[in-house]
């Protein structure tokens, strides 16, 4: 097997959920306070986490929830942001300057901000409201958040057995996910590793999952290309190009949104024969109950992709750390 | 020139503009009741008005907005929708399927409907409670509904100023802007008629025009590949797999989010030999004033469009109306 070292996965995780009761101190005064609304904000890879959270807690909350691109609020703007916001969001280096941007105007309206922010000597670091310093696990620290909002608002009332659920298994679950696709991995790649095009398609949420594998790791890391899809977008103009020979994978998650994907994939095998579909259903998830699975689908995703990630790497022999680009030039 | 019925693009767009009286009466008792929020819905090409349609919006109101997919409504729901919201939706045939499951669900929720529903006799025109009936311009008649909220919300002082000015000047304007480029679009067609992929970036309410043009057009319509990404987040992974062949165009307005066009078109030229650039900026609009340009630059670019899409069905000999697989198979 590639690189894939288990328990630095599992410490990661389990790290990452540990944080719960320091996102609680940090979200449980705000709430008592009152908000307005939340807010998570974000570019690229972040923007995509945002989706994420935010279709999650659409289905059951009732507080406005705001996914807001951090370059698009330094132009535009958006009214809805002010004092009675609590604004989310994630950066690595904590320097991304449309961010920075975003977050400068942010506090002169008023709102909130947590940050969660892996460098803790960042300039975004001092610029929020709140921090909480710990590497990768994006997704889960958002939707931390935004359980436990959900959790006061009186829509998640088994939240602690969710998360007890998590801290005990959710570890386990992903590093077995990784080594059960790793087979999976190597036949994907063999057949993709050289597509001119490879179409992503997805919903609920993988459709954040989808659109930052697409753009963050094939098009940013392989410097391959790519189209991702909301599937239920696919039947309204992008089906017309698929053909016998396209390139097409479809995320079929288990959230609210599953039929869409399931919608894709039970098509596709009529005009084409290049498609690839992964469902999250098809891991074990052992400990995880069947009502949970959906909100934790896009991290099963994940650790597939990493495993094609890996494996791409390998076959491609293109490091993926290797930008062309990004933060090489001026723009 | 090829096919360009001058009169009648003008009486189409005159005609939409004199929907404002009837609009109006039924927005104006809306608002005055009191809206909890106003949300465009949408799929496909609808979806894409409702983004243009949002982000106008986001820059004035401090009204909540929301820009709804019709299936993923359908399916996760938004409990954001209900007794208090103004529910617009525009449909062509009236049988949109992921429209009518939609509108039935947002019903039971208590959500006033305005549908601009181009067939009367469909079951959809059956459904909402208030209903348009007009052919095409679905961008000028969410526009319209915007803006008189605006107006009564005493953020748009100006609406009545501007509408004269559109009444008198936009059907001309854009009809001029479609003879004008008319030599672009030979040249930019006999260029890229065969390109295998081709890339389209816009921001702002041009971000609509870009994603639907690449999907609802060039795919559905011409089965020619593309992908569009917003021009915030092309420098977040995308621009890694553009070098000197690549195929793109990047939409450029006059709105807020100009800058962040701008931003990809000055990077371009150091890395890509195969960019096209389309600004607004470079139509005259007689009679219309500097600062409403921004307001209608996306149907700018839709003039534009058109001249590339006659062209385009001339060249590659694919008549535009042509479907593969929409409503000509089941899924």
């Amino acid at each position: 097997m590639l690189t894939f070292h288990k328990e630095e996965i599992k410490a990661s995780i389990n790290g990452a959920l540990a944080l719960r009761t320091k996102i609680n101190e940090i979200v449980d005064p705000i709430y008592d306070q009152g908000i307005t609304n939340i807010c998570f904000m974000g570019i690229g890879g972040t923007l995509a986490s945002s989706m994420q959270v935010v279709t999650h807690m659409q289905e059951k909350s009732s507080l406005e929830v705001i996914c807001q691109s951090a370059a698009e609020y330094t132009t535009t703007g958006n009214r809805r942001i002010g004092s009675g916001t609590l604004l989310v969001l994630s950066s690595v280096s904590g320097t991304t300057k449309e961010i920075v941007s975003a977050v400068t105007k942010a506090k002169v309206y008023g709102a909130t901000v947590l940050g969660f922010i892996d460098n803790k000597d960042a300039v975004l670091a001092r610029m929020v409201d709140h921090v909480v310093t710990y590497p990768a696990n994006e997704q889960l620290k958002f939707f931390m958040v935004a359980d436990r909002l959900m959790f006061h608002e009186g829509v998640f009332s088994d939240y602690e057995e969710y998360y007890t659920e998590l801290e005990e298994h959710l570890a386990d679950a992903l590093v077995d996910v990784g080594e059960k696709s790793e087979e999976f991995a190597r036949e994907f790649v063999a057949a993709h590793h050289e597509d001119m095009i490879h179409y992503f398609v997805g919903a609920g949420n993988q459709w954040g999952a989808t659109y930052s594998y697409a753009m963050c790791y094939w098009e940013e890391q392989h410097w391959l290309r790519t189209k991702s899809i909301h599937a239920a977008e696919f039947f309204h103009g992008m089906f017309e190009i698929v053909d016998k020979n396209t390139n097409v994978t479809v995320f079929v998650g288990e959230d609210s949104q599953r039929e869409l994907a399931v919608r894709v994939a039970n098509f596709l095998p009529q005009i084409c024969h290049r498609y690839t579909i992964i469902d999250t259903k098809n891991y074990t998830l052992e400990g995880i109950s069947e009502k949970y699975r959906g909100s934790i689908s896009h991290l099963v995703m994940r650790q597939v992709c990493h495993r094609i990630d890996m494996e791409m790497e390998r076959v491609n022999a293109h490091p993926t750390v290797i930008r062309r680009y990004y933060r090489q030039l001026e723009y």
